[in-house]
């Protein structure tokens, strides 16, 4: 399988459900395994998963972050004004207070990574088929 | 190989070099990998490997917490006044403000997690043999 489908399925972190509650900020589907959801903690952890061509509509994370761990498959990173970064499994992304960004797979790939964030998200336009599509896989 | 060094050594969020910073905190040798430490962020970001046996002082991280999210191989979660939690790949662990704790390898096999730490860390005494070998593995 050279879709990493398998592997993202046998994450150690676990595949989860479908992500439902955020199904209106992605396009496609995305799967979300949450490990740490705490009141007296100030950031949450999960794992995400991405079928192939599944990215989330850009977005900030006001008065917070976002860091990301992949854990594997084959995804993409970008924040607004910027080429986008190819992501492999044990790359690290932070994402500053305010920052602009989306993140997904690639179009033959799945794809997974930890997410830890902390602040209020919000969410924008989704990335466009036609800015997906220019990305090379 | 079924003590795991093999697995630990060749993880995706890389082992790192010898942990010097806080050997003096150490019983064993540890590894350390920062994938996060930036001033902007509120939390640090580490994988961090232990030799089988190697474990951690216990310790209190005060104005924060501890995250444990286990990468590979065998380890041990102890909480004052609580029974030793063994942990596997996948387990995440919640460490509350203010609460006295350990973690480590056990006895015969390799150990890692990735750590995700806010706050100031108290120090203590180590575990001592005499508790450390009373876990069974």
């Amino acid at each position: 399988m050279t879709n990493n489908e398998q592997t993202i399925k046998d994450s150690i972190f676990g595949f989860g459900d479908k992500n439902e509650a955020y199904a209106q900020y992605f396009i496609g589907q995305s799967y979300l395994n949450s490990l740490v959801s705490d009141p007296a903690i100030n950031v949450s952890v999960s794992n995400v998963s991405f079928e192939p061509s599944c990215r989330n509509n850009w977005h900030i994370h006001h008065d917070g972050f976002q860091l990301l761990l992949v854990t594997g498959g084959e995804g993409w990173y970008q924040e607004a004004g910027h080429a986008a970064r190819k992501l492999h499994p044990g790359d690290v992304v932070v994402t500053h207070d305010g920052v602009k960004h989306w993140h997904g797979a690639t179009k033959n790939s799945w794809f997974a990574h930890i997410a830890i964030t902390a602040g209020t998200p919000e969410w924008l336009e989704p990335v466009s088929d036609t800015q997906y599509d220019a990305l090379e896989d």
